[in-house]
């Protein structure tokens, strides 16, 4: 049946409250100091913000699940990268307001906040699942997490909730997928041209010349100098392994990198060749991923800040050690630190391999096609 | 009882989820375009959005609320009168939120937006009655709304909904209360010391310098140069209005203040001798009502922005015509005009009469007792 | 001569101050309060903050030509499309700042003004020659500008400062440049295919649909629901318009629309059709000006509230009337009004006729070559 | 001479791009790329962005200079504290742009930097001597640096810089100076009132009851338990440490603490007692302080994760480590920790010590002598 012979839907009426079912909203928030006698006058806020917090953590739950159904394939069409874009950017608005949020709870004073909290024990952020199933989703692993951070499976949630979320652990994340998609990449070698090679050959040329400038430089003192040279002869000790697949799989190994070799290379080759129309969508996707990493990491550092600032050193609320623990999970729980690596490994544009015009073409759109439609039209 | 007598308070153990009531907030999504057949991607968005401003709505109810139930005595503490600045700071924290959050809003596209539009008829975020609250306990009067503003107390709302804000609009609002506050205010005459005679003289010899500056400005033509000084001629009239009883009640009959006389000459002087120590968390807090004016009076003019967008010259979810109502809504909406008119009757500090020592003593802590404790502790 | 036979180049070795000329910069703020007795505290405040905001602009102005430089020819590669796209999201970028830098401007307060007020006459706002150059680049024109805005041509500029605008003026603006580039798109008309017939059938059916859901509502006085009747036949002679190229272009000569009828047209079909990949970059770079639209016009309304703040009714600096002027200039001075009225013009997915196969296919990445590749490298 | 016998000021007529001296400011933006050949699209950006933050470091220092000049004297009055209220939330809305400009700076992207980056060497961030400037105000000490932030005295700054520098760290910073004014505070005994003998008994009752609640908790395993028990005991010890003066200045040798013992408690007599009106202005200073030190932290942890994103690995601009450099001077270079410590010694309002009567009556402002008044004007 295609549109033209819907019949109109016709919808039943329905009013903004019904539709927002505001009843229920608005009447989800208890204060547990008015159980106790008065009201604190900052519990509602309290309450509140993190309301606000759940809604938010939901939406994002549900966009990543949407990327991850659609990565979850052997193939991801272009208009679907289209709208892929379209969902991880929202989420990248969102964790402004997330981080705005912090401002809005930090009007509570420490001293408000006494005055209600030690009628939450034991309850703590800690328990928030949808922040764990968001974590989970984007990559992180339980190994990864520091001992404090993995100790909630045993100790602060429940057995269904462990349950669901050790499942989630055990299905793919946008990490995986994301390297998955790239590996399946083609391009990177395309008739007797063999990218590699060229690459390796223009970082040879690179690091010769930033030697010089080292050489040259006045303003260092010898034993600088010396530190710097010496910094060159590691990054070629990493350029090395990002082209030798056994010592990076080494690196690998030792955690220095998360995606496969593969993957890396791929992921290289997009941010150097991101001028290429047929680049564009996989280097906005990367560069996404990489930005919601970053504002993961912002908000943990600021929401660290706060908790110190809210409890000094005193054990958090649900008997959490608070601003330390949320201090190591900042550096720690970073997902896509190999999309912050790769500008190690970036070359100069000027000094960037030719793509053979064969390859460029594919690359690009088929123009032929669409200037005989323009001619057809007369413009 | 004494605090030191009390038993410690032992209250029940409490999590996360529970506390927050999250099955409750969590549940509360439902997609009418999935009742019709295909969920739209976007309307969670849509749904979770609102409901975010719907609890942040909540909190700003509750904050005024709050300030209401203080100014709405014969007297407010000094130390009241922190609180309360606490309170308004929070409210434009809050409200700093609302706005980044149409950027979030705005991830969603006109397009996607058609997916599920038709489905929400007859709803309308003029049906939120939490923001009519808000604009009712600010102080928005009825008459001063547009036609078609006024017209939801008659045809969008439930009879009990209306009931309950024509209930709210003859409660004393944040304009009246601040207004009779204001007008409590002494200092205005001490002794022999008759203010608004000495403020009359300095804005005579303000406004003779002015005509200096005007005459002598070699960059204007005649004609802006006469321009210029007839300006002067209706700030000379303004400042007349504003020491004259009699033209100033008429002026405001006229629409063009709200404050009365009195509250107006107050909100003057705790303008002008903002330095004074007893006059700062006044001035704090008449800055902050101008600035939640301010804040909403921004979101008005995004939110109509939005709009237009995202229907173009569409009619509106609900049948309203959107962008022009919201623009309409905009300037006519705002409150605390008159805070912003206030500037036109500043003189810089040069020029302001000197207050007498003995009033200038009494807006001052008494730092006497404070030295004489000072010595006592052999500080 | 290739990449791979330049000699490493080996710049002369430049400090950070240097580099930045941090003398001349930092030497730039000269208080006129100073010249005639004390400084005013805040007078550097606002001076630095009008020079952050020149040197912003400055930066805006360079992008603009960069991208009016691509514009200016016959064709716009699709590489050159994604350059200017993260041209054009800079500026979104500096106008987030350009807004916050009102926040740190209203620490100043009126009284702190006054203080040194007086003393920059006539110097006003209204000379900057950037945001003219800005406002001019986005295709502003003389004749659509308020008369207080358009006199600044005459009064307030310097003969070569008029000269160089009057030139500017001359010159092709973005809008008239987007507008050429539409219409040059392809795609419209395809063999037997004929886009414009298939929308102006959708459309009928949308609008039987939605007079079906306004007869039903129950919700509707019968007087509103006479009033939404009949904004359907506006909606109906509205889209009549668009498909009718004489009756648009009257509506354009009376104002209504900018763009020339193919070009609206154009635009409407990239935003129709964006998923398609070929569609990408082009619906990127409207939405993008109309987002720096949609900013420069969040930025006056701001510009202007605060400017009131500050003066109240007094005249401006340089004898302008302030707040007024700006808030008029507000909805004036924008340009892409247009792409906001395209929402206006939009079907539901569902309801877009679908383009033929092989135009599809012409619109996205030719991936038979991609995957001849893949096969080749065995992936 | 009175104001009213000063002649009106008949200031010179001047115009705006004379008084912000835009020549001067608009020509000071050199590109070194197009000097080597051809200009890099992305180095205005570079130096405009970094010309920005030089600008509104200047105003910042100078904010702070004017609070420091005020903070040398043996007496702060009150209405000074309102101006140097306004001067460092002032320093907060700047300090919002500063995060703001990194946003900017990252729509360039590693690829475009490559450009030209290798051409300003040995230029580095180090060599702002307005941001050292700064850092010394605020009140680090050289020894607190790491050390390659403690070399930059020795190798990347000319003779003359490093003088300068050395000379401010000699002088008194705000830290210390705070510190000192903290130290003069009167109130903390008052007769036969002794304010810390009072606080320490409700310390003992406060963590007698924080022991039951933990020994109660439910969802405590025996081993956490046990730990939450510790660190009641090591809680214990904190109070005490802060009571006992020995016990604080052994910690503070040991860099625990940076405020003196006396100026240790006064702050937290001031956060305790915040809601008295004689209270309100110190706490919003302590406040503001905190504020600013956290939006520096904020500041350099974006600033880490924007280098890291720019340069991965790789050695920063001027041969610095960059992102590893800057993450640990995130943590090291706070100043005001110990106002974040201070929640650690709270206590909740109810179990506050209240004040004598006739303490609590100096506190607040005189109002018989106000209502006195109040009756002679008859309102």
């Amino acid at each position: 049946m295609t549109a033209e012979n819907n019949p109109p839907r016709v919808p039943r009426p329905i009013q903004y409250g019904e539709y927002l079912q505001l009843d229920q909203l608005l009447s989800a928030q208890k204060l547990e100091s008015q159980r106790y006698g008065t009201a604190a006058h900052d519990e509602l806020l309290f309450i509140i913000t993190h309301q606000a917090y759940e809604l938010w953590f939901k939406q994002i739950v549900f966009e990543l699940e949407s990327v991850i159904d659609i990565f979850d394939n052997s193939t991801v069409e272009d208009r679907e990268m289209g709208q892929i874009i379209g969902w991880l950017s929202r989420i990248t608005e969102i964790q402004t307001v997330l981080l705005q949020q912090i401002d809005v709870i930090e009007t509570m004073t420490p001293l408000d906040f006494l005055d209600f909290r030690d009628l939450l024990v034991p309850a703590s952020g800690f328990q928030s699942i949808q922040f764990k199933q968001i974590e989970i989703m984007m990559g992180i692993r339980r190994e990864q997490r520091i001992p404090a951070d993995r100790d909630f499976f045993l100790s602060r949630l429940t057995e269904s909730e462990r349950a669901k979320l050790s499942l989630l652990e055990s299905r793919p994340n946008l990490l995986d997928l994301t390297d998955a998609w790239l590996r399946r990449m083609p391009f990177l070698t395309f008739g007797d041209f063999d990218f590699w090679r060229e690459y390796a050959r223009a970082v040879e040329r690179m690091l010769e010349s930033d030697r010089k400038i080292i050489a040259m430089n006045p303003a260092l003192t010898a034993e600088h100098r010396q530190w710097q040279l010496s910094a060159i002869e590691v990054s070629k000790e990493r350029f090395a392994a990002v082209l030798d697949r056994a010592k990076y799989d080494e690196l690998r190994a030792a955690g220095e990198f998360r995606l496969s070799h593969q993957g890396f290379l791929a992921a290289l080759f997009i941010n150097l060749y991101r001028d290429e129309p047929m680049m564009y969508l996989p280097y906005r996707y990367l560069t996404l991923l990489l930005e919601i990493d970053q504002n993961f990491t912002n908000w943990r550092s600021r929401h660290a800040l706060m908790v110190q600032r809210m409890l000094g050193r005193k054990i958090g609320t649900g008997g959490s050690s608070g601003h330390e623990y949320l201090s190591q999970t900042t550096e720690r729980n970073r997902v896509f630190l190999d999309l912050f690596a790769l500008s190690t490994f970036l070359l100069p544009r000027s000094a960037l391999p030719k793509l053979p015009q064969e390859l460029s073409r594919a690359l690009g759109f088929h123009f032929a096609g669409a200037q005989r439609m323009a001619a057809t039209t007369g413009n």
